[in-house]
This record gives structure tokens, sequence and C-alpha cells, in this order.
């Protein structure tokens, strides 16, 4: 088989590949129905994440189980899975406490760029839908590998309910899924910091009310004048920069709720600033794991559709274009089609 | 009327003062029953936050109503009431939600360590007790003025809870009342660290189930290894350095919550490292008034003696003695007699 490799700094290769094969008891093969590209990725794309040797990408992914290992019990080939990017066992103490992306026996879900794809744990990891989805909900189940779970926990992590004021820093695929959970939780008023029409225009699809187009110390005062000066009860912090988790904490009202669920790059916070501010602060990487069977069952009643996200879709040998869309802003979120 | 005046580093001064007067009409002046030395006046006395200008100290009191201004309803004179080191308005949507510390009319108190003492917007600020309590319940009502409150927040904003596993980090009074008021919203196991046996000794009357002697990374591993390798529920950190923040954290099950509640000097947060540890993080200054109705009563109904943590009593005119053994370790926390 064939499938992505990034070699360096803006060089992802389409390549050949060994197929998957079972190597613990607890793996399950899976014959994709589609990938993507994630955010995430941009990081060694773009070189700021050095890459030291040639690494298969994806770890974002729906399909068909091919096969299981022998200690596999909770799924069975024919099953069509959704499942994390972290594999985890969803039995210790951290996976029971809903954060199976610290589960004590954690593994990278890597390489799923590609046709076929070896989960492991995967009693733990994967979640079956009831029935093989049809073709127009794909992209949505796909969604609820990563981008979506994610947006979920940001909204959940920023303690997001009913009659809640969110704000959203970050107009990227998790950012407008945040805004997506953020409806669904009840928020009732969510205020996206966008300078991207296309983009802006999918977030009040999915719910936002308002759209702030300044950034820094303008956007925190625009915040702060759309809230009487009392600051937002929650906010979602969907980038991972100095700049965006500034700006998060400064638009948070004294006693709120600041998520940030996009890993930090060269972030370091002052905590007597913090502080003063009086924000509560949770994060990390996504346990998606948590939220998949209520995720699935949300996009199989058709009450929500994260697909819409995927803004380009490209045969999975056409790879190497998807990143440069992505990179160069042209796409907020490539689908592969295996 | 004398009180202490801080001139510089170690240079603590009971010094004439002109005697407080009305000067909104929000104000009460209160005639003070006790007052006593903050472990945060430790930092300027210690020379490592600036004395700029003579500075009157204290902001921990109780007391009875000497006088009020115009405009007060809720209190009058002849009443014994307790305050907070923040005047708040207590009715502004920061109050509302519990935030009064961050209260948009804030104003701090100071000049406690003195016989009278002005207090800014009397009505959101003071609480009355019941009747003017006797003298064996003064230390313990003067404890809930900040002390008290600020070990309720740390336990509270750590989210503890019936059946939590607690560690506190720092045996200073606040964390000692930490113990307090874990124990009292139903912890079920309190770990103290401290290598300091009178301190050891009172964490333990307060209710800690275990003490550990050991720092930093080998203080985190014994943490690990009395939780099974899980990590304690909640961590509540309360001394504001580097050192101590690092070790709260590292405590921290994933998921887990860490408060912190004393000044944080020079503490610098990696953010990445903070997102892979999962924790919630929470604090800032206390908001004692919050809890202000609540600790008076614990302490009228005897349920709570929060006053034992003053384990050296000095007449105020001896209050430069008071910082030196509070400097030197020789005392917990110094009460003084007005």
């Amino acid at each position: 088989m064939r499938g992505a490799v990034l070699h360096g700094a803006r060089d992802v290769r389409f390549e050949k590949l060994d197929a998957p094969r079972i190597k613990e008891p607890t793996d399950a093969i899976l014959r994709l129905s589609a990938s993507c590209i994630c955010g995430s990725d941009l990081w060694p794309y773009r070189g700021i994440q050095p890459t030291t040797a040639p690494r298969a990408m994806g770890h974002e992914y729906c399909g068909i189980v091919e096969e299981v290992g022998r200690g596999v019990t909770s799924v069975r080939p024919g099953q069509f899975v959704i499942g994390s990017f972290f594999a985890s066992d969803n039995t210790c103490p951290h996976c029971k406490a809903g954060y199976q992306t610290s589960c004590e026996h954690s593994q990278p879900v890597g390489g799923a760029q590609a046709p076929m794809l070896r989960v492991p744990l995967a009693d733990g990891t994967l979640v079956a839908t009831r029935e093989v989805p049809s073709a127009e909900l794909i992209p949505s189940m796909l969604a609820a590998s990563d981008v979506l779970g994610t947006g979920w926990f940001a909204a959940d992590a920023a303690n997001v309910k009913p009659g809640t004021t969110v704000v959203v820093v970050g107009d990227g695929a998790v950012g407008l899924l945040g805004v997506l959970a953020a409806k669904q939780l009840g928020a009732e008023r969510i205020i996206v910091m966008s300078r991207h029409e296309p983009r802006q225009k999918l977030a009040r699809e999915f719910g936002a009310t308002d759209i702030v187009t300044e950034r820094e110390d303008e956007g925190i005062a625009r915040i702060q004048e759309l809230t009487k000066g009392i600051g937002a009860d929650a906010v979602l912090e969907c980038v991972g920069t100095s700049e965006s988790m500034t700006q998060a904490i400064g638009c948070a009202r004294p006693g709120g709720y600041v998520s940030y669920v996009g890993v930090p790059h060269g972030v370091k916070l002052d905590a007597q600033k913090l502080f003063f501010t009086h924000v509560h602060l949770h994060g990390g990487p996504a346990p998606v794991r948590r939220y998949l069977p209520r995720l699935i069952e949300l996009v199989e009643k058709g009450s929500i559709e994260p697909g819409k996200v995927f803004d380009l879709t490209l045969p999975l040998d056409k790879v190497a274009e998807g990143y440069r869309a992505m990179d160069e802003r042209r796409a907020i979120k490539t689908l592969l089609r295996v």
C-alpha cells in the first residue's frame, strides 16, 4: 500500500509502506473509509516541530474492521468503527476518570493517511456504529475521531452550559467545532474571533452569534465591550500560541473558564498575572474517547454535521497538495478519499 | 494611636499614626479586637517585594463597629464584624459570581496592625456576628478574615469533595487551614508536605492523615507511591514559589485539580508541560467574603477552631518581634493583642 510520509519541512511524499499487521493480540487492523489532515500535522510540516526521521502521517480515522487480534472481544471484522489519536485501554484509573489520553497504557496511533491502519488496544480505543454509515455521513464520522472530539473537549473543559457566554479563539477546524459543541451544550452567546470570511460563515452555520475581527488588546477590548465590561464565562483557546493564550485569558471574566486544546508552542504563563485574573485553566490532549459514543449518536441522528469543516476533498495520492492548501490557509481542513 | 509601619526590609516600627476617620459615606471605622501578621506580609518584610514608601501594615481584622458613614445600612455601631483584606461592594457581577476580590470597586484594606481601622464599602465587606463573641473565640474569628478563608478557597478551588484524596503543599497557616477546610469538605485522605514537627502536629489535629517530608521530585514520587501511582485528586498549593508550584502540579492525577492561593513570585509555567499533565488550575486572591457567613457560623457553633494556628501572642507594641518570629519560622502565625 501507499501512504503519506513526512521527510522534513514541507516534504510530504506519497510512498510505499508495509501494510499493517497484527502485532499484539489486542490490535485491530482497519480498512479506512476516509482520512484527513490535522491542524497539528502542520507543526512538523512547517518545521516548527523538527522531523528527525521519515514519519508515516495521519491520526484521524474511521473505517471497517478487517482483522482483530485474538485478545480483542468488543469489535469484530465487518464493523464500522471510530477511534481517537491515542489508543487507550479504557479501564485504568485515568481512563475511568475520563482522561483516556492520559491512559496508563496509552499509545499514539499513527499512519492513518493510508488505506489501512493498525490500532492498538482495540477494545478500549474503538467504538463501533450501529450499522455501516452511508457515504454522506463519513465526513462527520471522521470528524468525530479528533477534530470534533477536541472542539467538544474545549467546550466541556471551559464549563460551557446552558446560558453561557462563550468566546472561541481560533477559527481553524477545532475552533469551528468548538462553536458547534458550545451550541450543543446550550451556550447562549458564541463569539468567534476570526478574520476569514469563509470561516466566519461556517462559524455562523455552527451557531456563532457574533464575529470579532480585532486581535490582541483590541480584540480583548471588543469582547469586554460586547460583554458589558464583564468578560466571557468561557473561552476556548484553539490555537496554541502565546498570542492566542494571552488573548483567551484576557477575554475571560474573573472566575471564568479558559480551555486550551492545541499543543502550546513556546507558551510561558506568568503565574502572578494569571493569579490576578482569577480564571480557571484546563486543557490538554483531548480525551476524545470519552465523548465518542455521544458524538457518534449525534451524527447518526443527524443532529450535527461536523463534516462541514472539510472544505477540500482530494484523493489520497494528492495528500501533498492537501497539506499545501491547509498551510496556505486555502482550505480549513482536507479530507482524503482512500 | 500607634500601629505597625514598614519602612524597608526587616524594618517594622510601632509608631504614631493618625486615627482613621470616615472619608466616604460607605466607610466604617472599627475598634479592633485583635490583629495579626500574614505570611504575605513577609514578602515585603524580607525585601522580596520592595518597599518604596513607609506603609501601614496589616489586613486581617475583626472588631466592634465604632462609627459608620451615612450611606452604611447593613452594620451599625456596637456590632462585632469581620471583613476581608479586599473591600468589595458585593453587588457587582464579579461579586455576585463569588469573586469579591475581583470586585469592580475593590479596594485593599490596610493598616490593621493598629487599634482602629477604616474599612471602605462597609455594607459589602463586613459580616456581623449574631452577638459579640467571647474572648476565646476571637482568634478563630480573626482567622476567618483571611487565613481561614484563603485555606477554604484553596480547598474549594481544588474541587475537594467527599471522598477526595488531597495533597497540601505548604505548612504555613494557610496550608494548615487548607487541611481544616479539606476535612470539613469531606476529604477522605489529606496528605501534608511538611518537615516541621509542630506544624505536622497541628496538621494532624486539623485532619491530616499522612505527612510527607520529602520535597520536589522525591516528594512527588512519595505522593505517587501513597496514591498507588495515580496521583492526588486535589492539590492545594499554599506557598507561591516555582518549586512549590512544580511540586503541586506533579502530585496531581491527570484531570486532577491544583489550586494556588499564595501570590506567585517569579513563577513561569510552561504551558506545554502543563498541557500534558491534564490538570485543572485555579486560584487567585481568595474571595474570602464568599465564605465568611459559613465560616463565622462554623466558628460560632464550635465546629472548627482555626485560631489554633496562632502559636504566638504578643501585645501590639511588640509587633516587630512578631515579624521576626515568623520570618525565622519560630512561629506559624502571630496574634497581636490590641
